[in-house]
């Protein structure tokens, strides 16, 4: 009688909540310090000091009334003007506020987006690694997500696969990079290459297929890796940002779509952007954060922690022989487990009370996710029990 | 090639907006003085001063990390059992945190009860005059809006209407007292008779038949006026809340869903707007705002001020001859229109720049919505353009 679809969904708990869940079953049995939880994407570094000033400042300075009230439902037109400017200033691009919608983070960006391009019937493609959410949003809109299997050399993009996945159907296509779960950033090659396929099957098919890059990992990088900016390569792209791991505030609800001038039917994409969010229940951006995400755009949280834990990470794997891709970005690393079946390997890891997510949630088996948003000395100490499990494959 | 539909809702600019838009189009035109603007239900009243205050104090002592990260999809624990304890103290009720489910506000709270709820081809039922964007709401989900025509002598229910509609069909009801666009709470005999009635209609089609109490104006009545808590009467009740009225928050989008243990398979009810709200992108609600609304939950914006607005406007009609039900609640007053056509009627005012919004919209033709939100002195000046608009009639 209910929408068991939904039912399914609201019950379900995911592989990494769960995780996590036992990890603070275990801390309570056997100390918070001796169990070493990789499982969460929750930034451990708080924001900066100018999130926090910056709200006092409004609350103290702004007319409650206004500060509090609704905003026009795409976002407060300073707000939309400020965040078109900064990233103008950043990417050499030219995009004014109208072309900004504001939403409650990059989940809400994905779902305005996708409700607002899709039909039932219509294909979604996506990359294997993938945030397994995706499929949760697309299926929502009626539309199909189709895989494209992970490159496991390089985590760049197997272009023969996804060539043979392109038809008629497929209406958009989602890009993640910096990645969750494997860190790898895209290269400018690899990009131009994508643009290039997609403009040819835009010819062949006769109509437009939509780029999404959902990049709310797009400023935690290390040594200054270089991230495209997609509207550049392509002009059918649709941005989805969220400012949740930039200036650590996963739990604010706060980021955009952007939709640029060039791309195809641009004004009625956005509009329906917009309808998908007035459908979806989305009435505006949180007021207030808005105004803290167009004063802070250009700050992050303290990204070295990150850089230092990464290599830290990376320096013991090589020392143990466990293979990983070097992430150009994000707090993820990706190890290829030492024996085929990740899931075991990530109970056998288990046992040892490190707290791993099988890469096969992330359509990319043989892999584990290790999210290194954690303190550094909780990656020290970890090294030895990494070691142990690595130990436990070579008796 | 893109949802239409969506192209549509995002395209469409309500009544409501356009209005507003016109009046401050006019107001460069003859000055902000010279135009009566009641066309938005906007607070304007401040939030009361405890939320800026705790706003203050959380960002200064929390741990930021906390304070900014994620909480569990349903909301941090200790803000579910603060609710849930206030609800108690102030209802008599029994409920606990986990019948809490916090969202970005009233929309967000309808649009995740009615995609947990509902299957395409329900029927939900609405009673008139009712908020327009209910019939987004449902038709989103693929279910059907039947609409009971409103009680346009008492604004209570016509249940003989209400009874004719009621199908195997129907999946659940959506009520709004105190109501948006008339003002007028249900009385308890209204609540009582209502609930009878659906128990007779659940035992008749042999399922439940779900009540959502739609309640953003709750908090806000005037002498002393009963809002009966719908729970106590019929035990398949959502209470869908909002806290953008009572502490003038609109912008923030802050409020809840509470799914109480007599509900028909609540917790597969509730396990469905969790699964709703994964699906439509609602990661958690706003961490910092779920603090503060756990904090003030028992406060309200200055109510006084809507308390004189509300007395000196049905002064000002009784005055006039301007037929007007005495709203128990809310800031909206829903005159009789002084002729037949309150498109026609809203017309006329508007060329006296007086901005109401015609009650067509509402489902309810022959009245007209006059949000006295606004500043006290706008409604003295406003008296005087109301009784030229009434002697317009009488010429």
């Amino acid at each position: 009688m209910l929408n068991e679809k939904m039912v399914g969904l609201g019950t379900a708990r995911s592989v990494i909540r769960e995780l996590f869940e036992y990890g603070n079953q275990r801390a309570a049995v056997v100390g918070r310090e001796n169990v070493f939880d990789f499982s969460l994407g929750n930034p451990s570094v708080p924001a900066p000091a100018s999130v926090n000033e910056t709200i006092v400042d409004l609350v103290q300075t702004s007319d409650p009334v206004l500060l509090h009230g609704y905003t026009s439902a795409p976002g407060a037109q300073d707000v939309r003007d400020a965040i078109a400017a900064s990233i103008n200033r950043r990417q050499g691009t030219s995009f004014s506020g109208k072309n900004l919608y504001m939403t409650c983070g990059a989940a809400a960006s994905l779902t305005c987006s996708l409700n607002g391009l899709c039909l039932p019937g219509d294909e979604v493609i996506v990359i294997a690694p993938y945030f397994p959410e995706y499929q949760v949003f697309i299926e929502h809109t009626g539309a199909k997500m189709v895989l494209v299997p992970a490159d496991t050399e390089a985590f760049q993009i197997d272009f023969a696969a996804l060539e043979e996945r392109i038809t008629d159907k497929t209406k958009c296509l989602i890009v993640n990079s910096p990645n969750n779960p494997c860190g790898v950033v895209y290269s400018e090659e690899t990009i131009q290459t994508l643009a290039q396929l997609l403009r040819t099957k835009e010819q062949a098919y006769g109509h437009p297929i939509y780029l999404i890059s959902d990049e709310p990992y797009r400023e935690i990088v290390f040594d200054g890796a270089f991230v495209p900016y997609l509207t550049k390569y392509y002009d059918d792209t649709l941005v989805c940002y969220s400012y949740s791991k930039s200036l650590s505030l996963p739990g604010e609800r706060i980021g955009y779509v952007l939709v640029p001038d060039e791309c195809a039917d641009a004004e009625l994409v956005f509009a329906a952007v917009a309808g998908a969010g007035r459908a979806l229940g989305y009435v505006c951006a949180p007021s207030l954060l808005q105004r803290v995400a167009a004063r802070c755009c250009e700050d992050t949280s303290d990204l070295s922690v990150y850089a230092e834990n990464r290599r830290l990470l990376l320096d013991g794997f090589r020392e143990m022989g466990i293979d990983c891709v070097t992430p150009g970005g994000t707090f993820y690393a990706f190890p290829k487990t030492l024996e085929p079946d990740d899931v075991a390997f990530a109970e056998k890891a288990k046992s040892l009370d490190l707290l791993v997510v099988p890469g096969s949630g992330f359509g990319c088996p043989g892999f584990v996710r290790v999210a290194y948003c954690v303190p550094t000395e909780q990656i020290r100490r970890s090294l030895p029990v990494f070691r142990k499990l690595a130990d436990l494959y070579r008796k």
